[in-house]
Formats: C-alpha cells, structure tokens, sequence
C-alpha cells in the first residue's frame, strides 16, 4: 500500500534535450531523505512533451538511479485506451511499480460516470502493475466523483487515487467510500494537513521536488500525533505551494529547485522560463516562509 | 468572539408570505439544542427575495424567539455602501449583534483588493455592531484573498469570517495571517470537521436547520480531542450536505426541515419548490447516512 | 417596437453623490445625435451603487433632459419580484417608457427555465410599462435560453430582450422562436453588425455613452445595407469595447468619456478610478482606432 | 487558399476498430456534395483515441478515396513540438495538403502570447505543409487572441485559423487584424452566417459530416449574396448543431449520419453510444428544423 511523500519530479533539461546526469544528481540527493519513492511523468514532469521512447528511458533511469526502497510510480495515461494500456506495460518493463493514470479529458464535458468506469476498468484488465487513478481538474477539466471512484476500487488491480484537487469535501467523501487499503494521496501540498486528518495515506506534492525535507516533517508529525508542529508546517507550505502551481506553475518550482541547490534548469518549449522580477517574487514568497535562505 | 455552530437560518413561508408562528416553532426547538445562534437573512434565508421591512420584522421576531444567550448573526450585506450601512444600523436596533456582510459582486470581474478594502471599511467604520466579513463565491462568484483578510481583519470593527467556499487551502491561509481573536467560520458542513483541524473556530451551516444535534456533536467531539468519532460524523455529513447546497438548495433544505419536524415550508417565487421525485432522492441520501429514519 | 442604438447611460457623481448637472449636459449633448434613447440604472449606471431614492430622481431627471422623441428605459429588475414590480412602476411614474428587468441570479444555478418563467410573468402581470428582459451572463452568471425566451414572448406585456451575451449563435436561435415584433437587441458593440445581420433590432451599447455618432452610423449604414461600410465601423470598435467592457469596465467607459468631452467623472465606492497608466493604455487603443485624436 | 464547407468527418469504427471500407463509402458519397475537402482527425474524428499507426492510415486512405479537387486537412497537432512536427510531416507523406494544429493545452493556464508563438513558429518553421491553427476553447480551455494570431499570420507557412469559439467578436477582431490571404474559418456550424458577415472564408463543421447539402447551400447563398435565404437555412441549424456538439458531442453526430444513411456506427472507447431515447431526442430536434424526414 502507498504511503508517504511523493514528489512528482521534474524532467531536466538542457538546450531542450534530457540531461540525465541532472536527473541523477537530483535522485541521489531525494534518495537521501524519507520520501516514499518518485513519480515519473507527473504533471511537473512536463509529460505531455515528451516522446514515447524519452519516456521509457526515464522510466529506466529513474529506476536506476533511486534507491531499492523506493517506489516508482509512472504517469502513463493519455485518452487512449491502447495507447495507454501499451505505455503502461513498457513502464513497468522499464521498472514502474505502479501506472498513475489521467481521467481521459478530451472530450471532458462528457467524460461521466459510465465512461470513466469503460476506461479505468479496460485499462486496469490488461496492465501488468497496479493502476492508481489521477485527478487533477486544473488540467484535465473532469473531476471524478467519489462514486465512480468507489466503483472503481472494486477492481482489484486499481489500488489508489491521486486527487490534485484541493476540495477537501471530495477527499473526504471518497475515503468514505473506498475499502481501507485504497490508497488515497493528497495531490497538493497546500491541503496535505487537512487531507491527512480526514485519513488521507499521503501525498504526491510537487513542493516535495524542492523542499521534501518539510513535506516529509509535516507527513511525520502528522503520524505521531503532534497535530500542532505538523499544522505550523502546513500553514506555511500554502502560499509558496500557490507560487508553484496556481502562479508559476513548473516554471515557478524549477527555478526555486535552482535556488534550493537542485537541479532545476529550463522548462521545454513551448512553456517560457521566469524572468528575474519573476524568480525574485517567488524567492521571495519562499524566504517568507522560511523555505529558504 | 464567535464560536461553535450556527444554522444560516431559512425564511418560513406561507402562500408567499412569512410565517412569524412556524419561525416561532422553529426557533423554540433550536433554543434547546447545542446551537451558538443564529444568522438570519444568510443566503439560506431567501433574504434575496425580501422587501427591506420585512427582513427589519425577521430579525426583531428572531431576536424576541431566541434563548437570550443565542447570538444574533444578520446578513445585511448588498452592493451599496450606504444601504448596507443603514440596513446594518437598522438591524442592530432590531436586535443584531453581528451583522453579516457579502462581499460585493455585480462588478464580479473587478472586486479586487482594493475595491473590498475599501467597500469593507467604509461599512465597518460606520456600523454600530461588529461586522463578519461573508465569503461565498458560488453565489458570488468573488474570493476573498487571504491577503484582503489579513488587512482587514487590523480594523476594529472586523472581527470574523464565514468562509463558505471548500477550499481548505485558502481557509488555512487565512487562519495563519489574522490573529487569534479573528473568528474564522467554515461555511459548509461538507468541510467542518477539516477545517476545525486548521484551526477554523466554528460554522455556520446550512444543515444545521435541519440536523442541529450532529453538527453541534461533530464540532464537540472535536473540542474533547474525540477526533475519530468526529471524522465519523463528517464523513456522513459529505453526501447530504451536497444535497441541500450543490444540488437542490434552498428547496432541498426545507425538504428536509419539514421531514424531520421543522417548519421548512415552500420557498419563495421564483425558486421552485422540489416534486416528490426529488424529495424522495433528498430522503434516500438522508436515510443512507443515518441522519432521518 | 424598439429599435436604434441606446446608451446604458452612466450616472456622473461628485465627491459620492449624483451630479444632476453633469447628467443634463450629457443628456442635451446626446439629444443632438441619432440615438433612439437611453437606459437608465443599467449595468453601466452603477445601479447596484444607489439607493432606491437616487434611482427614481434620476429617471425624473433623465426624463426631464430628454428629448421628447428620444425612449426612456429603466433598469428595475432585482431577485425580489416583489420590489421588481415597485420599483418599475414607480419608475414608470418617473417617466420611464420601458423596464429592462435583470434575470433573478442569486441563486444563479437554479434559475432555469421554470424559475425564470414564474419570475417573468409575474413581474410582467403587475408592471404598467412593456417589461425588456436583461439577459448579462458576465454579471448573473444566467443565461436565459432561446425556449425559454419564446414562451416569455407569448406574454403581452413582455416585448423584447437585451442580450448581452456575445454568443451569436443564442441571439440567431433566440430571433428565429419570437414573433417580428419582439424587439432583440444586442447587448455590447463588439457584436452589433454580426447582431444586425441574423435579424437583430438594435443595440444597447455601453460604447454610445463615448462615441454615440460611430454606434448609430455602424446602424444606419447597415439599415441602408451598405454592409462593407458598415462592418469596417464594426471592425474598429472590437478593441476598444473590450477596453470599457471586460478590460476595464465603467472606470474605463467614465475615463474614455472625459476624453470625449463628455462628463465621465469618477465612480462611485467601492469601485474605483482608473489611474494615468491605464487611462493611457484605453486612450491609446481609441487612438489606434481612429475613434479620438 | 481554403474556402467554402468541410467536415471533420468522423472515424468509423466496427468491433473498436477502424473499418475502412465504411469509411469509404462515406466518402465517395461526400465526393458527389459541394463539399471543399475533408478533414481528417479533427475533434470529430475521435483522434484523441486512436494510435500513430491508425492516424497515419487514415490519412492514406482519405486521400486514397478522395475525389482529386478535394482538399485533405489533417489534425496532428499535440502538446509535444517533436511529435507534432514528426507527425505532420508523416501526414503530409501520407496526402495531406494541410495540418491543421490545436493549441497546445494541457498547461492551459500558462498558454499565453509567448508560448502560442514559440510553438506555433517551431512547428511551422519545420513542416512541409502549411499550417492552420486550430482554436477549440471548449476542448483545450485556451482561447488565442487576435493579437497572436496576427503576429502568427506573419510566418509564411501559417495560413489559416479554424476558429470553433461561437464568439463572433473575437473572429471579427482576427479577421480584422490578419492579411487577406489568410484563411478564417468558422469552426461551428452555429455561426457560420454571421460568421461569414464579418469575412470569414468558410467553415468546418461537424454537421457537415450528416447534411452537408444544406451547408453547401447556406455557404453558396450567401456567397450570391442571397442574405435572406442564407439565414434562414442558419436558422434552422443552431438548434441541430448544438445538439450535435454541446448535448451530444460525437455519439450524437454519429446518431444522426446513421439516420442520414451515411455509416456514423458505434463510437470508440471510453465514449459511449446514445441510447434509443436519446437518440429519439436528437431525431426529433432535426425533425423538427425539417433536416430529416
């Protein structure tokens, strides 16, 4: 069962291409705190510009790189059924442990309780590793409703939910409705808190790229029951959490990476890198809070 | 300081005119309950479709049917400074002692921070009673920022929030940038018991007119520290909470009043009145979460 | 039968309050064009600003400057249909020759085709002038449908619709359901010549307060059907109505007026003026239109 | 340059998959309309879930069945600059004249000026065949403006714009802005008149697919310059359409080339099929604006 934190990473880049050295520098150092293990081709990873053979290879890398104790989860989905079920399958030859999968989202006005229950089923029968559902509405514009996510988890291949919502309401109907073991993931660092105390196993947080350290701390608190240590850290993970999604998005958590002595570096066309008037409000939204120096 | 649990009250009607008896009966039976007060004229109040003397008339017959030591909450909030003041003032001569202010709207596009600075303290300097700011963009279609609190919450006549939004990150924002005597109130009984846990210090909740004992438990079990049995009671409240807002609204809400012995009444021209069908989907939700036999 | 270019007359204040003034220069000077006549307290009017006594001296007063060829409308409509019927015939008494009434949008997920039927009708039952309906997606949030609109036709008293929606699609559905002397008016000058041309009357433009004579040329020239001519006004005026509309709205309609050599003046609180930097960037985009020099 | 009428004909699928031979009796039908060409993987064709292989098939096949005069568009654009260039290129091997290239979308929020420019000149300075961009808001929740779209008109291999927005000021604003030769085109059969008033060349529809005649004809009349006719087959088209995209999306235009004799067939997983009612519901609607018998 998934538990902990998650930092769904970002894909380095240098003159537009994949610099795996960088990767391996970043996943050395994470290796080295208590993350729970990495997420390839999250949303932060810059996914949807990537090739079919760049992703497989960072499937691999990543495996590589990381330490045994980790677990690799792989965003794999797209709208297509086949496409989806195939890229699974290379992921987990490549060394995914699980299949993280998008809503499909094309066609979002109509992607409702009978398609979701067609896709997730179909994809789940055929995949090699288990699947954890995504939702992330900033992006794909549907939300799943605890309903269909209940039906869902009587699947026995599909063991989880990341819901990047910050509707905590939903959260919480939805582990309402699932079996114990489904594992369900905050998907924002800004409502980590409250989504642990209404039974959340934890999250998958881009912050977690930059700062795991703290995510890891507020997840760790949270476990021994020191709600007023861990509520301080939340309190202030949700302003620069904004910074990174809502505000700057990948852009915005990449160059607090830099300033964090990660390996940050350029986003891939077509997104546009920060410039400096940019880099220094979100620095300084950061050293508010005490994230940085 | 406001605190623990209030019903946004509704407006009995009777062939379209409010019926001071059934308020009466209403009131009586909440006087014995857990409940800290009552908001009279919140947008569970059909105070939309109240002439000025009458919403005068409601509070003075709320105020003369209330258990003395029940606060007195009234939304007297429009776009105008001037009628949001003078509604205020008369209100409070009424028997107020909050007045209950929306942010205001018809401008949606352009309410921004300094346009609510500036709307909030030209009202506050001038209203006889302590004002609540009201928070709720799914009537409003305006979201505070935590930022346009923070500042306000320096003005001494400004001493609270009912944030209805289910936004927890926001809540959580707003909580760690006012100080320890701002009141900052949940909105929406689907989020109480996480709010709570960042800190909220009550709410103000539509169903609380119809099942005032769970609301009232759900927020003392949380003061005892009995955090499990809170979260018990939350989670039933997700789905029927959905029901009486997102779904059918005011209509859903006296659907259920009057199903559990309250006065809920038909609602005002031109909202419409639920048909059996849509009662019975409101009962089953209802009865699914142990709430009515 | 309505027909021609209206102002949504904005309402010149002073240190705060009305300047009945500055509102009869604009009103002599406006006499002199082609406009058909002027809206009083519509969204342009800051009519969610005054109070109801402001409201009814300023329909006196805009009845009193008026040219006596030129039709006087009035903006009565609130949630309450109660108040919607006094306030309207108590403009009606004022002078008014028409009430363009608001879709009901507090509840503004409720207000379907039922619900806007029953409020219609019965404000329409109970008004002594013909009743215009106000459909403003950007400020209730409703959009009233074709279906619904040609029922509302069947009544006696209702006689036209301003759709300020920018959706030509919903204003060709709405004219091919009504009778042809249901007057369709377009509701913003970024769409009055595609408006004209699938059948619609006229228009209602917040534009025609600054540049009145570009308005009702672009109207004329269509009426003598010299289309090329008249699309090239149209083509001028996208820009620049985006600039007083969803750009900068009544501070920049007020700001573009000054430069008109009519009385804009200053908003009233809690809007708030523009300031010398985006007076410049709505001066240049007339400028660029060749609509000021 | 494109002008004149074209569907983005759907992809008929047998048992989930492709069946070329209904494609082509679909299409030697659609050789004997008015039609200008056809295209191909668009939002109709179901793109979204099908594999490079089958999308580079498709095209073959089209062009293979295809009447000579007929232009093929084809859709291969996606969030990828690499892919969407490598798949153009491959579509143009394949017979495609055109690529015409959604906005990429999947970090909507961040999809601005500088980012529609760098990816829309990288595409375009690589492909072998000129490039039309395609603007579908409802689909991707981006929406390019005029201003980009001229600034993109200036690349010598970007010709055209399919623009599916019903915003009718934002086509008159682009065509306002762009050189002559440059291609507009209405993306929705709900404006194409008024589109055509403001100087659009043409327009792709997805009803286009089912009753191609009577948009041939509405196209052909206004073009004669018979205004009157010309609107009146509009008319008859915004309820139909809306049914078709808004309501019913792809199952429902399938439903009614099957009613038209063309072969609409089972859509693809995860979309599903209507139902005998619904089906009913769509009939009745096109029955109903005499478009069927």
């Amino acid at each position: 069962m998934i538990r902990g934190i998650f930092p769904p990473i970002t894909t380095p880049f240098s003159n537009e291409e994949i610099t795996f050295d960088k990767l391996k520098e970043n996943i050395l150092r994470w290796n080295k705190t208590g993350l729970s293990g990495y997420v390839v081709m999250g949303s932060n990873g810059e996914s949807a510009f990537l090739t079919r053979e760049e992703k497989i290879k960072l499937v691999e890398k990543v495996k590589k790189y990381s330490a045994s104790e980790k677990t690799i989860i792989a965003g794999t989905g797209s709208d297509s059924v086949k496409e989806t079920i195939s890229l699974s399958n290379d992921a987990a030859k490549a060394g995914a442990d699980y299949a993280l999968i998008l809503t499909p989202s094309f066609y979002q006005s109509q992607m409702k309780h009978k398609e979701l229950i067609d896709y997730f089923s179909k994809v789940a029968d055929k995949i090699k590793i288990p699947l954890l559902i995504y939702n992330v509405p900033k992006f794909t514009n549907v939300n799943i409703s605890a309903g269909t996510v209940a039906k869902l988890a009587e699947h026995e291949n599909i063991t989880g939910i990341k819901n990047s919502s910050e509707n905590i309401a939903d959260l919480t109907e939805i582990i309402s409705v699932v079996p114990n073991n489904f594992s369900v993931l905050v998907g924002t660092a800004s409502v980590l808190y409250p989504g642990l105390t209404v039974g959340a196993k934890g999250g998958i947080l881009a912050l977690a790229n930059a700062i795991p350290e703290e995510c890891v701390d507020l997840y760790g608190l949270f476990i021994k029951e020191d709600f007023i240590s861990s509520l301080k850290i939340q309190q202030r993970l949700v302003k620069p959490n904004k910074a990174v999604t809502a505000s700057f998005g990948v852009p915005g958590l990449k160059a607090i990476m830099d300033l964090q002595g990660y390996y940050g570096g350029p986003v891939r066309s077509p997104l546009q890198n920060l410039n400096q008037d940019e880099i220094n409000i979100i620095k300084k939204i950061f050293m508010e809070a005490n994230l940085i120096k």
